[in-house]
């Protein structure tokens, strides 16, 4: 069986809905980052670099949230979770992944992690102060170019609807207005209206 | 006839690495960061993002060097550059490969891109000096618990190692030890001995 070490109010929850999505066989298992478990020396064993999410399989661990999402979408590929076997297809769909791992994500983090890149209090709170522009920015490419709608892809529901709608809810707590992002907002609305989604986020908030 | 627009001593490397590898017929287009071409009207159109690399296909445009690579390798799956049809061997590829991309890369585009992240002059000083240790400690879990040997996955070549070439390039620039390394040093130097490494590493130079 599958198990998915995933922390409350993170980028994990997308890997979380993929793998309910696809029907599969998996446990959850909550890290308290209040605690700072991710960083025990137990979790460390789990995942070298303390962060979520892990997810444990037979064959080993993996991490990273665009590759759990490509493995879950090939594991199970009746689920139709990613255009498998279309390499521009794939390929749009992990560009737009890479661009939330490596470009919003990272805005984002800049608002509560900003120790990973500097150590003087005052340009972390340099940093914080940027975030509702990073963010805004990243979000005004995504509503312009990348969402073609009703999903992320078009007409087809992928792993990337999850991984957006993930990243999503940090909006209002970077400071981005998202009355001004009218495709972002309908999406997330859709998604957290989905069975499966809200399943999902129950679980976490009552594990 | 694919398209890849890249330019010098980025990230683009590889995927023009893995172009190359394939057999592809694709035309190399340099972008010269130093007159700040990709932010022209022109390259806009081609990635908003306005970054490199962007490769054109016949179906459109990919961006972001994980989704290339993937790209690459399942569209020449003769050249055998990633585990296609391997769900857990290719999503420690697509793994290892998100690592660089998002957590790599980023704390290496602190030391002249945080501008991205703060205005504050101050600030931006305060990231360049934690560079050396915050891309050291990348180097130091790659080092020890994800470059196998001889290969980034053991064995087998594959696309994780022209990435992890291609970052490499950057590390006395960005003040970490490289002796501190000897396995990426090792790696490091037996990719430059590369007969296609050296071909597009002299295309690049000389265009």
């Amino acid at each position: 069986m599958l198990k998915l070490y995933y922390a409350r109010n993170t980028c994990a929850l997308a890997s979380h809905i993929a793998l309910e999505q696809a029907g599969a066989d998996y446990e959850p298992v909550r890290i308290d980052f209040a605690t700072n478990a991710q960083r025990s020396p137990e979790y460390l064993k789990i995942n070298p670099k303390g962060r979520v999410p892990s997810l444990v399989t037979e064959r080993g661990i993996l991490t990273e949230t665009p590759a759990i999402l490509l493995f879950v979408s090939q594991s199970f590929p009746k689920a139709r979770l990613a255009p498998l076997d279309d390499p521009f297809a794939l390929g749009q769909v992990q560009a737009f992944n890479s661009f939330l791992c490596a470009t919003v994500h990272v805005a984002h983090a800049h608002r509560m992690r900003g120790y990973r890149w500097a150590d003087d209090p005052a340009a972390i709170e340099s940093m914080k102060r940027k975030v509702p522009q990073s963010v805004g920015d990243c979000y005004e490419i995504i509503e312009r170019e990348m969402l073609k709608g009703p999903w992320v892809m078009g007409e087809t529901y992928s792993v990337s609807d999850m991984y957006l709608f993930t990243l999503s809810q940090w909006l209002e707590g970077d400071g981005v207005d998202i009355k001004k992002l009218p495709k972002v907002a309908d999406h997330r609305r859709r998604m957290s209206e989905h069975p499966v989604v809200k399943k999902v986020q129950a679980q976490e908030l009552s594990s």
